[in-house]
Formats: structure tokens, C-alpha cells, sequence
């Protein structure tokens, strides 16, 4: 199903570098790329479903004024001509953004996020809103994963990782608070990019969680996640771009840190793992040799996930707390976040903040690791996408790096004996993404 | 008083970078340089009372081990044989840490924090603890202004700032969660960084406010605090050093753009200003011409101090509940701090969660004036420092830049008529540290 059939669909076999170039040196006009998109998600996403909103000709006007641009000489912006989609918790000024919940139907925001006003400056083409979970939580949306369709796609970022997946569309935007960017990416077989915590602005997006929420970058290479990414972060020195040409500062011994285990949730345990994944890491330190050394997480790790809960069930209590009131017949919000809600009034206001503090704590407890290794390698996830679209699978080896704010980026260089994707999570300090990225792609290079 | 007498004082005339080649060539030694400390300490500090804790034998022996270190060649840190002081909410294992109250008295940590260790790793000598106001709010210590000694210090790391302002010691440390470094900072005349938010780690230091606490750097000149950051930052690709003498890549416009005024506690209203403070603002657009341009906060900035007051009380009242319970007489605390106390369990959940995701609304908000000017330029504090030793002053141009997570420079550009210091406040993007200190340099160029 997911080869690529015509001319057409066999420009979207290039990755979003390669198509940015045919897009700015008039080899490709923006349209014909659209058009491609159209083709495919015309043919795929009844299927799929990764789509929760996408106009055609409104597509089609984008990229024809776009190619307008292009022809009236004007300056291009990095991003011209590409599409990219959005998960429909981004507000979009022109689109409805209906945030997974029938308590939003119809809703039409009367401003583009800020993420959106950054990438309709640089060009990009907002293609449509991709499925997300409810309210980007736990209950999922009717995405299937593209590689096979019975098993999940991931959640909460769904649409975007599946869109991504599927060559529907060389780029996407997610978001996570817990797993949601890096393991939808890992279970579809996508690179998934997680910034650093308030890398990227989050005006105009759902608010679930302000402690935790991070806007992801989805698509097929490296070169793409670190071109959008340079296109909407500001203020930051280390662009991830140049970090592929240009080796940035690094501090310390440049040695990967293998994470064969991650905390799960029993206290002292390692969560438990898919035979494959326990495989892939095997390989990947055999592989790596002498430019790896094995770590473990200090003991405080064991408590991440606990205090991450703790934050996220709070949090969105206080921010969901108009969808609880809006909710007439309790079937309008899911049982999934029924329970989520119950929960949050069980948290003390004591144990919130020190859960807040803690996550301080984390950070400090990395350092010693860090200074071993510029970057930690570990399991994406600790199974591949599980069968059924009932769930959305495990976030466990996530959460842990989104309540640290360290960005993640996962590769898609492993697969199952079942081929299932597997993810390749790393992850580095936070604002070091040039780093990251430099060093996933000396990964990518070895392992692929 | 202030002046330097004689060749051991003479000494610490010279800034951090300059004391820090003298050490690292070995034409002065630290123990020398910690005598000539140690000399000023003892003759200025009766009266001054930056310190809350010193041991100068302990100083001498730190002196001789680094010295002893230099001697057997091993490599040395980029800070060796630096004094540096730290305010005293900082552990320390090997000095007491009383966080500026009487609940604390005598308290002995049994860890450096996290930042403490860092400064020891790169050679730094821990010269002793200054004073803080009660555990970094707002019940000032003992403190004196060096400039004048009637009139106060600012708060609340006034024994950092004044200690750097008497040149007593070359650098030093202090944390902000309103104003706490750049109202010291410019009351009294130096160079003060607040760095980006969680920029610096904070593990092993007092806890008031997990969303706004930021430690930050005194020193004399541009040099030292860029010494100090780059010595103890982590992960970050632009230290600030190398700006001096790399221009980092700059995203759009390198304008200064000027904010006159910046909002009070009355919406709509701007914060009055002393009459020396406005003719610095004239003067500094007058002379930046057509380098800068006028800009004003969006509106949205008229709620900030509100808003910021919310999270510092409730945040505060959670962190400091063991304080509270371990109050026997009511006295222990001050009425400062009852207040807020008192006025922390006003603040509803709703509310406070509110005000934390309106701290991301305000980090948009500044978008479009960062898309027109790199650096922002404003008065550091409404006056210069008032008169009197019973109150810290105003920290309201400071709050909302700690609640924006936002780099600032403080410079001592400028004084009154009466010959107080005032200071010109820098800002730039979350990250953006080593632009901030490269236009931080042309402004101190242009402006001195």
C-alpha cells in the first residue's frame, strides 16, 4: 500500500531538503508538489485517517500563490512551497482546530498560533490538521499506523506521525507532554524531533500541561526536522542546520552513553522490554564499540514518572477545567480522562510542587552523566507499535525527558523481526539540540 | 572609603579577565590575591557588611592548594585561583548556609550545590557567604550601599553585589526570583547577568519559586560575568566569551530597541520614573541614533507584575511551609514575610495555574518586538537606590523579565546628580546569552 505508484507520488520519495531545493531553484513548483500530496492522501488516508481536516483547492490556492511569489522574484522564505501539517490542537486562523473533543466541533480560532505565523513566514504551505488524541491525551483518535494497520499509530501526535509516515506530507507538527512526539515517530517509523522545553512558543496551542507541553517536528530524515526547526526557534544560537556541516562546541568527551534500561514503573525495576528492542540496543552498543560507554539513570529516575503524572493530572485539571464544566452529558469527555480527572483532585498542592521542584532535581541528576557522554542513546519505547487502536501504547521512556526538558530526537534505523519500526531515542542537554543533531547523524551513518 | 590604598588593594583594580591571565601565567598568585581581598574585607566590611560568613585561614588554605595545583602543572580550570563569593542561600558543604534567617542559624549542608561544584571544578576559590535579605525576599539583612552606605544595597542578594561593588572580591553569585540581581546589581554600580531561565543549575539552592528562581553573576566588567556564565553553563552551543570576539549568527534586525518607560503596578499606567533615570533613556536613545528604535510593551504586559506576584506567593508559601511549621514565635519570621504568606492562600489554583501559562502569552508577546531589535534596552530600577536600610527598593522592571525566563544585562553606565549608579537594563530572547553580550559590548563602547 505505501509504495510509492506514478511520477506523481515518486516526487515524495525525496526528503523535505531535497524537495526545499527543486521548491527554490524552480525545478519544482509548489503545486506540483501539492498536487502530489493530494494524489496520495486521496488515495491512503481513507484508510490511514490521519487526516482531521484538509480542503483541496484551499491547498491548491496556498501553493499557486506561493508559485506567484516565487515568480515575482520576492525573497523565499526557508520553508517555500513545502507542506507541512498541523495536529489540530494548533490554532490555525483559517482552518477549524477542533482538538481531538466534540466540545470543540466546528471551532474556527481567530488567530494563527504563533508556530503557525512563523511557518506561513518562512513559506510553508499548511497542507491541513492532522488527528490528534482527545484533548492530547490518552484517548485515541481513528489513525491507524501506515506501516501496518492494525496496530496503533502512537498518540497523542497520531495524524502527524502517520501523515508523516505514509508520504502524505514531507513535514509535520506535533506536540508532547508525555510521549507524544517521540513515540507516534518511533511506532510509524518517522523522525521525531522533541526541542528542548520552550524552545519553540506555544501560543495558540491546547494548553494541557505549561510544565511539560513542547511543540515536535515530524518527517523522514534528520535534514527535515532540523530545517523547520531552524525555521521557527528564535533566538538561539546553535541552529541545528549548520551542526550538520559545522561541528558546534562540544564540552567534554564526545562518547555516546548507552541507556540499555529505563526506569518503568515499579521503583528499582527496569520497565520491562520487547525481545526486538532489547535486541536493538545490543547491536547498537556492540556497533558503536569503543565510542560508547553503558550508563544507568541515578536512583531518582525511579520517580520520574510518578511526579510526571502528578504534574500533568494537576495541570490539566486546571486547564480543562472549562472543557469538565462544558461537559452536559458525561460521554462527551472519555473515561480515559474521567479517570485523569479524578485523579488530579487526589494531589495534594504540596505534592504538585514538589513534584515541580523535583523535576529541577532530575536535571541536576543528569550532569554526571553528561559529562561522560555528550549524548544518552536509549529504546524509543519499550515495545513496538502494540496491536489495536484501542491504546495508544506506553510513553514510559518519554515522559521521564519531557519532565527534564531535554530534547530527544528518535531514529527510525530498527525494525522488528515482524518489521515493525523501531525508535532510537537520544537525547542530549537542554538547548544543546546543534549537538543532538550533529551526533544523530554520526548514528545514522554507522547504523543505518 | 572606596578608594584602593595601597599595592595589596591595587590589585583589585583589575577585572576578572585580567586577575584571571595574571593567575593563569603565574605572575600573581591566589594567595596574594586572596590576601589583598582578605585586606579590604577586614577594613572595608565592619561597615559594609556584605559577608555573612568568612574564615580567613580557610581562604588562605584554599589559596595555597591552588597554587600548590598550579606548581605541579596539572591542567588548570578556566576560573583558577578566581575568588568569588557566594550569597547565602547557596549550599555550601564546607561553610555554613543560613539563608538569611534564624530558622537556619548555624545550619551546615552536608553537599555543594550543583553550581558550587561547578565553580570548584573550574578552579574557583569559595571565598566566603554574603548576606541575603531573609531567605531571598524581602526583610533586608545588614547590608550597605558601597556608594553611599546610607542608602540601601538593593535586594535581595545585596552581600554579593555590594561585595563586588567595594571590589572586595572580583565576582560573585546571588539568585533572582523578582529582582534580586539586577536591582542589587544596579543600585550599586556593577555588571549583573540574570541568565535565561534554568540556564544555571539550581539543585542545592533555596528553593522560594520553582518557575522563576534564576541564579545569577556579579562582577565589574562584561568579561567577568561572561567568565563566570561560561565556566558554569552546560549544553549551551553560544557561550557568551566567544561573542566578544565571534559574532554569533544574529536572526533579522541588530537594532537596540528602546523601551523609555515599562508598565507599574497600575494597568495602563507606566511605572514613574526619577527624573536622573528618564534623562538616561534620552540620553541613551539620543546617542544610539539611528541604531535604535523606540518601542513600548504590548498591553498584555500590564498584568505581569500581578501575575508574577501570584506565582512568587504561591509557589513561595508551598516551598517554605517547613519554615512556617518551624516557627515556634511569630517573630521568627518577619512581617514581610507573613504578608505573603497571608496573601498566598487568597490565590486561587484557578488563578495560579492562570498565571502560569500567561507566562508563556508574555514570551510570545515579545515576538514582534525581537523581530525588529536583537536586544531591548530599558532603566534597570525606577530610581537609584532609596535612601534607608529598611527597604530593598522597587524590583517592578525587573519581575516581568524573570517571569519571561528572558537573559538581562544590567550595565553601570550612568549615575545621578547626586552621584548614585544607575543601570541600563539589556534584554534578549530566552537563549540568546552571547547576543545579549555582544551588544551589550557595542552599548558599553558607544555609551561609557
Amino acid at each position: 500500500m505505501l509504495e510509492l505508484q506514478g511520477a506523481q507520488e515518486q516526487l515524495l520519495g525525496q526528503d523535505a531538503q531535497a524537495l526545499r531545493e527543486a521548491l527554490a531553484h524552480g525545478t519544482l513548483s509548489s503545486r506540483a508538489l501539492a498536487e502530489a500530496c493530494l494524489t496520495r492522501i486521496t488515495r491512503l488516508d481513507p484508510q490511514i485517517r490521519a487526516f482531521a481536516w484538509i480542503d483541496p483547492d484551499y491547498v491548491r490556492a496556498q501553493a499557486d500563490r506561493l508559485d506567484n511569489l516565487h515568480k515575482s522574484g520576492a525573497p523565499l522564505g526557508p520553508l517555500h512551497g513545502l507542506p507541512i501539517a498541523l495536529k489540530d490542537v494548533i490554532d490555525t486562523a483559517d482552518m477549524p482546530t477542533e482538538n481531538g473533543t466534540p466540545l470543540d466541533q466546528g471551532r474556527r480560532p481567530t488567530q494563527d498560533a504563533a508556530i503557525v505565523a512563523r511557518l506561513r513566514d518562512a513559506g510553508a504551505l499548511i497542507i491541513g490538521k492532522t488527528v490528534t488524541t482527545e484533548l492530547a491525551f490518552l484517548h485515541p483518535g481513528p489513525t491507524c499506523n501506515p506501516t501496518n494497520v492494525h496496530h496503533t499509530p502512537g498518540g497523542s501526535s497520531q495524524g502527524s506521525a502517520a501523515a508523516v509516515a505514509a508520504r502524505m506530507v514531507p513535514l509535520a507538527i506535533g506536540t508532547q507532554t508525555g510521549g507524544s512526539v517521540t513515540r507516534p515517530a518511533a511506532y510509524c517509523g518517522v523522525v521525531g524531533l522533541k526541542p528542548s522545553f520552550a524552545a519553540l512558543p506555544r501560543r495558540g496551542v491546547l494548553l494541557q500541561s505549561h510544565s511539560l507541553d513542547t511543540l515536535g517536528i515530524f518527517a523522514q530524515t534528520l535534514g527535515g526536522v532540523a530545517l523547520v526547526y531552524d525555521a521557527v526557534v528564535e533566538g538561539k544560537l546553535g541552529r541545528m542546520t549548520g551542526a550538520l556541516t559545522h561541528a558546534p562546541t562540544v564540552r567534554g568527551a564526545q562518547q555516546f552513553g548507552i541507556l540499555a534500561t529505563l526506569p518503568g514503573t515499579t521503583p528499582g525495576e527496569p520497565a520491562p522490554q520487547h525481545p526486538d528492542v532489547r535486541a536493538m540496543m545490543a547491536n547498537v552498543a556492540a556497533r558503536l564499540g569503543a565510542e560508547a560507554i553503558a550508563m544507568d539513570l541515578p536512583e531518582v529516575f525511579d520517580h520520574a514518572a510518578l511526579m510526571r503524572e502528578c504534574i500533568n493530572d494537576v495541570e490539566m485539571a486546571a486547564c480543562y477545567a472549562p472543557y469538565q464544566a462544558a461537559e452536559t452529558d458525561t460521554r462527551r469527555l472519555s473515561p480515559e480522562m474521567h479517570a485523569a480527572l479524578t485523579r488530579a483532585a487526589g494531589h495534594t498542592t504540596a505534592s504538585y510542587h514538589a513534584a515541580r521542584a523535583f523535576q529541577h532535581d532530575l536535571i541536576s541528576a543528569l550532569e554526571p552523566l553528561f559529562a561522560r557522554a555528550d549524548v544518552l542513546v536509549c529504546p524509543a519505547t519499550p515495545t513496538p507499535a502494540p496491536k489495536g487502536l484501542g491504546s495508544t501504547g506506553s510513553s514510559i521512556f518519554n515522559g521521564l525527558w519531557t519532565l527534564c526538558g531535554t530534547p530527544t530526537l528518535t531514529l527510525p534505523l530498527y525494525q522488528t523481526q515482524d518489521g515493525l519500526p523501531l525508535g532510537l531515542q537520544l537525547v542530549a542537554r537542554p538547548g544543546a539540540e546543534a549537538i543532538l543533531l550533529r551526533r544523530a547523524a554520526t548514528i545514522w551513518q554507522k547504523l543505518q
